[in-house]
């Protein structure tokens, strides 16, 4: 009968939910594992700052030596973020035989692959739950839950504050920049809110996704990322014109011999259940060739959901040393040397329906010389909305489309961007459907 | 390097499942695992009948004792169904020193708690993920993913004829019995369609995830259980008249010092996202104190499904056998010497929201009668429909309260069925909302 030894570095709003759900939860937290899980250090370079959670003076340090030096300490949590020192830390907690938890996905995005290795090279694993999707266990789901399947396609949507910006602007349609506005005096986006709304943070935990999904390696370089800055209210109600609603959505998707990573804004059905995700709930919406469709919905950021997501990958390393099995299920799912190598589709290759609105001139003619581009280019029209709604001078035409190839679509829509009668660049929204595949 | 060899007991829809998943998976299967899975034996008494899935004849055996008494043999699947012979089956396997797989959630409900002794007794283990909510990694989410909560409340969604029974009753207002012979003639439900429909298969799973939830033993004779079939297609109306969906929900919830288990048709708000589980599909929502509300969704039977979480279980326990880390989670999540003893409550003593649909005479003076009875027995009304609809002669008074104890509100029925203006007796069915608790 032992105690399992915790260090964490990194005393910010998640470190507050560790140290949290540790104090709160200790007693059952012992009854699942037969031993108790202790907060030995808690290491942060500033320890004087205001925080919800209080720490023992006795258990601060502002030297993360103090905990990467201490023998007793079994797993090292590290909550620093960002790329650089955090990079640091974990290579010598590993080093020093230390497992490590991380809720890092920037830096598991950009060095997975390596810290990965280095884990493997030391008898050690990376707890990551917390990376994707926040306090829902779906790392656990995709790599141990639905191990039986051959993954088809994940959708995610992966950013509670982008989904937070979307739902706004649905439920009552708000601009972009209102809605960005709400949120940061919600308290759910950054100062600086690009990572969030850039759809860089989507990406990242896409990134990861996808290699486990798939059995390759992490190679966030090759996702295709678009934001949210760019869409006009006007979209999100012609979206639901045409039976749609408006997400930002990661996808990941085997596709003939290759694999698209993808975030962009995504019409998809409002009778989906995707489309029943508001506010700044994610969720991950998986198929799989034995399970069909599954999916997974929760609070992906967050003082406590984060902080649980950590403490139930603390739980389960504690079973691995407990047990002596070290790293029992293979960081991205499929054994190191078994990992594929699959193409990745650049998005000019990709094939799905889309969403365009023209900002025509209102003259005869114009509609059917649009379409007549198009049909050129083998896109082929599912419906149109003309109304004579005002945009800054021009009237919008609307249109989505059957499945298309998006090399033909830019091609067209370059072409349909230099007429005279149409005054502004076209704007483009990818759409999921029963087309597209298997979102049902 | 050597395979896990897995013997294969009743050859129904869940076993060509399994088969059909060992099949099409093998190469993904043993990526992730470093060794395969072989099918060694399957037996079952028919062996002739026609099946979705063959099997080689060499494999094939009507002997259960082949499977038993193979000493090549690691994990035995029972998926014969029932509480007899499958009982005998699995304490069999055990005792023969095999692990065990099952999807039988009856067997379980009724002797889990001996059959996981028994699999203690003789250092092996039991995966049961396929037993509650099919193909949904849920037993995996609630004993790891979720390790670090106390479990508050579980909302199921846990059989998916029901749900699709409700499905129909609700957007295409059939009545009850219309919609069970559609829900026959698509396959979903059985000749003898008593346990889907009354609510005893939920119980079965809702038992088993209570004592996982809460850390309890097994429970079933505890467990309150309405069925669907005095469900009028006049209460999905006046349910959705109020803004509610109705679904036979699976409940179990810490309450004081107590639990709550019950299974019932509830009116949930209709922009819940659980109100958005249609069709077939299954749903559990979970109430943690740290994660906050986490919804998983997906296909609750079904044989691919099924076979998806029978299979996952068998990389899951087959990484035990090459790790030596037999049970390593335990069966009911918290270890057998830290279960608890925790009084489930009396249906009597749960306080909730409810809704009334009186028979009532149109008269004047019947709805102050019987608000007045509602009001001397504590029972405070929150919204009332009286509109002419005719229903066999009688008008109905449709009504929703605040929350009240069900121990008044039985008191309240009983006095006003005996009105002699009341024609009927009440319709009475329970709601889950934000004033009941945590349903948001």
């Amino acid at each position: 009968m032992r105690a399992i030894q915790v260090g964490l570095i990194g005393w910010g709003t998640v470190g507050c939910g560790v140290i949290q759900v540790l104090l709160d939860n200790a007693q059952v937290i012992e009854s699942r594992l037969g031993v108790p899980v202790r907060l030995k250090r808690v290491a942060d370079l500033d320890l004087e700052r205001s925080r919800p959670v209080k720490v023992s003076r006795d258990l601060l340090t502002d030297r993360v030596e103090d905990i990467l030096d201490d023998p007793d300490i079994d797993i090292v949590i590290e909550l620093i973020g960002g790329t650089g020192v955090a990079k640091n830390v974990i290579v010598q907690a590993l080093e020093k035989k230390k497992y490590v938890v991380t809720a890092n996905k920037a830096l598991l995005a950009h060095a997975g692959n390596e810290l990965f290795r280095v884990a493997r090279d030391n008898g050690l694993a990376i707890g990551f739950e917390a990376s994707v999707a926040g306090g829902i266990p779906f790392i656990k789901a995709l790599r141990e839950g639905l191990a039986a399947n051959q993954v088809e396609t994940v959708y995610g949507i992966l950013n509670g504050t982008a989904n937070y910006i979307l739902t706004r602007m649905t439920e009552e349609g708000l601009t972009f920049s209102d809605a960005l506005r709400g949120a940061q005096e919600k308290g759910y986006a950054e100062a600086d809110p690009a990572l969030d709304i850039e759809g860089t943070d989507t990406a990242h935990k896409l990134a990861i996704t996808s290699a486990i999904s798939f059995g390759t390696q992490i190679q966030f370089d090759k996702v295709y990322t678009e934001g949210l800055s760019r869409i006009d209210p006007l979209d999100v109600k012609f979206g639901e014109e045409f039976g749609y609603q408006l997400k930002l959505l990661a996808i990941a998707r085997r596709s003939g011999d290759g694999i698209e990573m993808r975030v962009h804004p995504t019409l998809i059905p409002k009778d989906h259940v995707l489309a029943s995700v508001r506010e700044a709930y994610n969720a991950v919406y998986v198929h799989g060739n034995a399970v069909g469709n599954i999916m997974l919905y929760g609070m992906g950021a967050g003082m406590m959901p984060t902080g649980s997501a950590v403490v139930s990958d603390l739980i389960d390393i504690a079973r691995d040393i407990l047990g002596g099995t070290p790293g029992r299920i293979p960081a991205l799912s499929f054994l190191p040397d078994r990992l594929r190598d699959i193409p990745i589709k650049p998005i000019t290759d990709i094939t799905t329906c889309y969403y365009f609105r023209f900002a025509a001139v209102d003259r005869p003619g114009v509609l059917s010389k649009v379409a007549g581009i198009l049909g050129a280019n083998n896109i082929s029209i599912a419906a149109v909305i003309q109304k004579g709604r005002q945009m800054e001078g021009a009237v919008p035409i609307v249109m989505v489309t059957h499945k298309a190839l998006e090399k033909n679509v830019r091609l067209a829509l370059q072409e349909i961007d230099r007429l005279d009668v149409v005054l502004a660049p076209t704007q483009l929204i990818r759409m999921e459907n029963q087309e597209t595949g298997i979102l049902y």
